[in-house]
C-alpha cells in the first residue's frame, strides 16, 4: 500500500515502479491499482490510433507539448503489440525525449508485449488508472497499427484520434470503415504531402456513409441511427471534424487540441462521459474474469492431464473441441450439456 | 453427421453451408468440425499479413491463379477484423470473381467480425479445417492490418509472407520487427514503384539483426539462436527470402510459389511441419478451453449478481480487480489465494 500512496503524493520513481508492476500483473501491482482505484475517473483518455506510416508518434509529442503549454498534466502510452522489445519502443521515446523530457508533469510510458490476447489491453486499462490516480488529466494512449487488438486498445479512450495521411490511401483497404467507426475525430497528418485533398475526400465519404449527418439523415426521412460501440459520437449531435495537421512545424495542432477538448465537453454534456466509463469498466472486468478463470482451471488440472489429452489431438484422435469437453468432464464434474459440442 | 460427410464427398453448397455454421460457432457446426478432424493435417497453410496499401489481395489472387496452373486445389480466407460486414469484404471478392470464378477448384471465404477477441482466430482455425478435410491442397489466409491479432492468425499457418511495399516505409515504425520476426518469406509487393531497392534495403536489414545469417553467427562466434516461436525458420538454414512481386503483370509470382514450395520441403524435412502443427493445436485447445470456461462460470452465476457487482464497480467503491474477486468467491465457494490478488 506504501506504493500506492506514494504515487497518490506526486513521487515519480514510485510511479514508474508502480507502472512496472502493473505490466508484469504482480500481486503488489493488483493490490496498489485496487486501492488506487477510487482515487479514479477524473482523467480525459484519449487515444490516438492509425496505420503505420501516419506519423502518430510525432504527433502525439506535439499534441502533449501543446496540452503543456495549457499548464495541463500529460501522461502518454505508447503501446506497440508487434514490438519484440518488450519494456519500451525505444527508438520511438529517444525521439521523444528531446522535447519533453526534464517536464515532471509529463510521463511517458512505452508498452511492447508478445503476450497473449487480451493481456495487453488488460494492462493498459490498469496502466491508464494509475495515471489517472497520480492526476494526469490528458493520457494520450497511442497504438500503432490498426488491427482489432489496437481497435480494443483505442476503446478504452473517451476520445478516439484515427489518423491517415496522403499516400497511403490508394488500396481500398487503407481507409476501413471500421476503423473510422471508432473515430471521434480524423487527422490528416503529413498534410503538406501531395494528395492532402485525396485522403480527406476519401475520409469525407467513408465518413457519410458511417455517421450519415443530421441534414442527410432529415433528408432521407430516416431516424437516427445506431451504429453499435460506436454509435454514441454520431447520434447526438457529434459530427466527426477532420482535421489536418503538420508534426513538423505543430500546424494544425492547437486546432486539434480544440477538437479534444470540445469533444470532451460534449461527452459530459450528453451524459456519454459516464457511458463509455461504465463501457470501458464491463470490458476490464469481462477481461481479468477470463484471465482469472483459466488460472483456477489450470490449477485443479489434474499433473499431466492437459499433456495427455494434447498428445490425442496432435494423433487427430480428438478434435479441439472433444479435447476440451474432455478436459472440463474431467474438473468441472459436470457436462456443459449445450455447450460440450461433442453430439447434435 | 450428413453435412461434414457431404462435404468430404465435394458437394460445394454443403461445404459453403458449413463454413457458415463454423462461422456462426454452431452446435451442429462444431458437430462436424469434431467428424471432419481425422481427415485434416494435408493442407499447406499459408499465411499473408501485411499494412493496408501493400495490394495483398491482388497479390493472393495472383497466387491462387499460379497454384492452379500446377492443379493445386486453393482455398482463399480473406480475414478482414475492423470490416463492418459481417460475412465478408464485398469489394475484394468482387474483384477475385473475374479471375477465379467459375473454378470448381478454388473456393474463397471472406470473414469479418468485430466480435470478441481472440474469436477471430478461433474461428479462422475451424474454417480451415473445413477446407483441410474438404481436400484443398493450399490454404491462403489472407489478414488485413498488422496488428496482434493478425499475428496471431498468421500464427495458425505453416508458412507466413508478410507483404511490403514501397512508399509506406518512411516512418520507423513502418518496418515493424515483431512482424518481420514471423515472417517466413518476404514480399515487396508494387515492385515497379520509385523506391522498391529502398523497402528492400530496410527488410534486409532488418531482418539481419532478427534473423542473423550462418556466417555472420561465424563471424561473431555465436551459437544459433532462438527466437521464441518464430526462431525456427532461421534456426535449422531457412534464410527468409525477399521477394518482389507486381500483382499487375504476375511478375515474381511464379518465383514466390516456388518459395512457397520449397518452405514446405524444409518445414517437413526439419520436421517442424508436426511442431508447427502442435503449436497451432495447443492454441487453439486453450482459446476454445477459455471461451468454454467463460460460458460455464456465466451459467452458474446467480440472476443478477454480475450486475450489483459492475454498479459498485461504477461506483468505484470496488475495483475490477476486486469485482473479479467477489464473484469468483460467490461461485467457485474457495478463494484462488495467490490470485486474488487483494492482499499482499
Amino acid at each position: 500500500m506504501k506504493l500506492a500512496a506514494s504515487v497518490l503524493e506526486g513521487d515519480r520513481l514510485a510511479l514508474a515502479r508502480l507502472l512496472t508492476q502493473v505490466e508484469n500483473d504482480s500481486a503488489s501491482g493488483r493490490a496498489a491499482l485496487n486501492a488506487l482505484f477510487p482515487h479514479t475517473g477524473q482523467a480525459h483518455l484519449v487515444g490516438i490510433t492509425g496505420a503505420p506510416g501516419t506519423g502518430k508518434s510525432s504527433l502525439v509529442n506535439r499534441l502533449a507539448l501543446h496540452f503543456r503549454t495549457l499548464n495541463k498534466r500529460v501522461a502518454i502510452v505508447a503501446v506497440d503489440p508487434s514490438s519484440p522489445f518488450t519494456g519500451g519502443a525505444v527508438l520511438g521515446d529517444r525521439v521523444r525525449m528531446k522535447d519533453l523530457s526534464g517536464d515532471r508533469d509529463v510521463f511517458i510510458r512505452s508498452m511492447a508485449s508478445r503476450g497473449a490476447l487480451g493481456g495487453l489491453a488488460r494492462t493498459t486499462a490498469g496502466i491508464a488508472q494509475v495515471f489517472d490516480a497520480a492526476g494526469y488529466e490528458i493520457i494520450l494512449i497511442e497504438t500503432v497499427g490498426a488491427g482489432q487488438g489496437e481497435v480494443d486498445i483505442a476503446r478504452l479512450a473517451h476520445t478516439t484520434l484515427v489518423v491517415e495521411a496522403p499516400g497511403l490511401g490508394d488500396d481500398i483497404q487503407a481507409i476501413k470503415a471500421g476503423i473510422l467507426e471508432i473515430a471521434d475525430i480524423l487527422v490528416v497528418n503529413k498534410a503538406d504531402r501531395p494528395g492532402v485533398e485525396n485522403t480527406e475526400k476519401a475520409l469525407r465519404s467513408v465518413l457519410e456513409l458511417a455517421h450519415p449527418t443530421e441534414s442527410e439523415r432529415a433528408h432521407h426521412g430516416e431516424p437516427m441511427r445506431m451504429h453499435g460501440a460506436a454509435a454514441a459520437p454520431g447520434a447526438h449531435n457529434w459530427i466527426v471534424p477532420i482535421q489536418r495537421t503538420r508534426s513538423l512545424d505543430g500546424q494544425g495542432i492547437s486546432e486539434l487540441a480544440d477538437h479534444i477538448f470540445r469533444h470532451h465537453k460534449f461527452l459530459h454534456e450528453s451524459k456519454q462521459w459516464v457511458r463509455r466509463n461504465e463501457t470501458r469498466l464491463t470490458a476490464e472486468v469481462a477481461s481479468i474474469l477470463q484471465h482469472m478463470l483459466v488460472l483456477a482451471f489450470q490449477s485443479k488440472l489434474p499433473e499431466g492431464r492437459y499433456n495427455d489429452v494434447m498428445r490425442q489431438v496432435f494423433a487427430r484422435r480428438l478434435s479441439p473441441g472433444e479435447a476440451v469437453e474432455s478436459l472440463l468432464d474431467g474438473t468441472l464434474g459436470e457436462r456443459t450439456g449445450a455447450e460440450g459440442g461433442g453430439s447434435q
